[in-house]
């Protein structure tokens, strides 16, 4: 048995086991083609049909209506960041964004290159800890644009805003994406790099309504046009097929689980394990997140020092929990639950943090009685 | 013992057998970290090493000067068609390009969005089935563009051109990358999507002149600034972190065979031996290419009839001899031996070829007695 430490990074991120280990078995030759998956064309029968399969099961899982095309794009979200005002954008109308952290800040850079961009709320003021409530958008705006999940501050939407009527919502699902239920006919256009709950780096995902792939102006590069790709089933070019094939085994585990709201239970199960050690911590571990707006994902706390949560990073390293350092922006510690971080792993991450308190605060007890 | 084709597609193509079986032996254990190389944080240092080495190893292969760039991006080669106008426009300067076939034509489209394109030679005269000879760029071009190979004609650059003082050269090496010693001191930029040569789809090289960085406008999106992938080293946002640990395997594994020189020499015995055959086989087989163009890569050739082809393809892939049908814009016949394509499988496809050949002219003499 292959040794296997417990992932807790932001993304590129853990996989399930039986999905690396299908990978692994198959590696050397897909569908008894005789030619690995990375070697065989695109265009071949044999990956035709696991690339019309990954879209199907993702069409399964989350229920995406008929009148939304998938596309298996790349560059990462960062790409998307400007493909959507870009594909988006209408003469006139402002673009509208709620302003929750880096990600989001990233998206409105991006945006203010095409146009108006107005900021429909934010929570700037509390260092992003929150996620604004009762959102209004402009009747007038050319679409509306949160970020499903801010993986540095650690806050995530947990309902979907309404907009009026006429104005889609736009979703950059990066980090939470698969994470809980969601009903697709609330957006617009849904998109997300896959490293974290889809599959590895290099894919991004976009579920987009038809209605608004005609937006794009005629005299726009091929490749950026979302038309072109929704036209040719995203192989207008050569899609990174390695890449869709990883998120197809995903989804079929992810399917064999029981789908998006089995894995939801459990991501809430997961979660609350973390948040009550914090929460009974008496302020040893202090989450970095409103209560109410925190992340499923990505959970974000501190120690009293920089040294302490360096300390407890290594410590933690020892015992295979890996990946606990927060963002280099904004330090402190972070734990990414992912889809397919197992209950199991979560459970080893608390024993630790328990132990980690009460081996720490005695030390701390000590020397304050000594001095 | 795996059952293994010989595949002869145009790409994703045939990667080195050791490649593929360290990539599924370590599939599990990225360096002994417990994750697989999937699953790692593109900003860990196991991953780090991996990053830089294979950038190190490309230098070292190609003799890139240190005055050059090398960046990992995404999208393809298809993204590089409009990204090398965005980057590289100059107003009132003309862009020129050499026009070869449906890949010069492509990059030549997306320019065209950009400013006024010249065309400086082309052959489209003939069907694209050779490279202009003695082509000339004028002195205030912004750059010359060149397609250093056509996957769809079969033909290829076999010497770099001239460009004038100032006018930087710009190849789409995607499918004759590293497949001979160039001298990348003649150009100003080298692109090309790694699925031939290189590695797997999901990844695309670029090798740019330092200087050229800054010539792109300043409201450009982050995304696609050459400079911005330059100064992050390819680390601006996740990169496509798997795709780029197969290129290192494959760089390791041709520095292992004695590198680009040594390939370069069997790449010229692997094409002997097929042209040999198409030129011996009094007309039964019909290279489509002008002989001096003849690319290196993808050998492209017709038989008498669509029927004959077809028999002909069909036949070959009960000899385990894969992906020999012509691209779909041009039928015909098309072998394509990439630096991964083995002297044995190139030999196997030989035999085929003369034996079909046998059979298939023995059958036509029957017929015509028999009438």
């Amino acid at each position: 048995m292959t040794k296997r430490v417990y992932n807790f990074y932001a993304g590129p991120a853990t996989l399930p086991l039986p999905v690396l280990q299908k990978a692994q078995e198959e590696l050397l030759d897909f569908k008894g083609t005789g030619m690995s998956v990375l070697e065989i064309s695109h265009r071949s029968k044999e990956y035709g049909e696991t690339h019309t399969q990954a879209s199907q099961l993702l069409r399964e899982l989350m229920g995406i209506p008929s009148d939304y095309k998938i596309l298996w794009l790349q560059g990462g979200a960062s790409t998307q960041f400007f493909m959507v005002p870009l594909n988006l954008q209408v003469k006139g109308k402002p673009m509208e964004y709620v302003q929750t952290g880096a990600w989001s800040n990233k998206a409105i850079k991006e945006a203010k290159l095409y146009g108006d961009v107005k900021i429909a709320a934010t929570s700037e003021d509390k260092k992003y800890s929150y996620i604004p409530k009762g959102v209004k958008f402009s009747e007038n705006a050319a679409y509306a644009h949160i970020t499903g999940n801010e993986t540095i501050g650690g806050i995530e939407w947990h309902e979907t805003p309404k907009t009026p009527n006429g104005v889609p919502l736009v979703c950059d699902m990066s980090s939470n994406f698969m994470d809980k239920v969601v009903d697709v006919k609330k957006f617009g256009v849904i998109y997300a790099g896959a490293q974290k709950n889809l599959g590895p780096a290099g894919v991004t995902i976009a579920i987009i309504r038809e209605d608004l792939l005609t937006r794009v102006p005629e005299n726009t590069p091929t490749m950026l046009k979302w038309k072109i790709h929704a036209d040719k089933d995203s192989l207008y070019n050569t899609c990174p097929s390695f890449a869709i094939y990883i998120c197809k085994l995903v989804l079929d585990h992810l399917k064999s689980l029981g789908g998006i709201a089995a894995i939801e239970k459990t991501n809430h199960k997961k979660a609350k394990i973390i948040y009550d050690i914090i929460d009974k911590s008496s302020g040893f571990y202090r989450g970095v997140a409103s209560p109410e707006s925190r992340s499923l994902m990505n959970l974000t706390f501190n120690l009293s020092t920089p040294e302490l949560e360096e300390k407890c990073v290594a410590e933690a390293k020892k015992r295979s929990l890996i990946g606990l350092k927060g963002h280099r922006d904004v330090g402190g510690m972070r734990a990414s639950l992912y889809n397919a971080m197992s209950l199991e792993g979560t459970q080893k991450l608390a024993e630790f943090l328990t132990e980690f308190q009460e081996q720490n605060e005695k030390t701390s007890t000590i020397v304050s009685k000594q001095l």
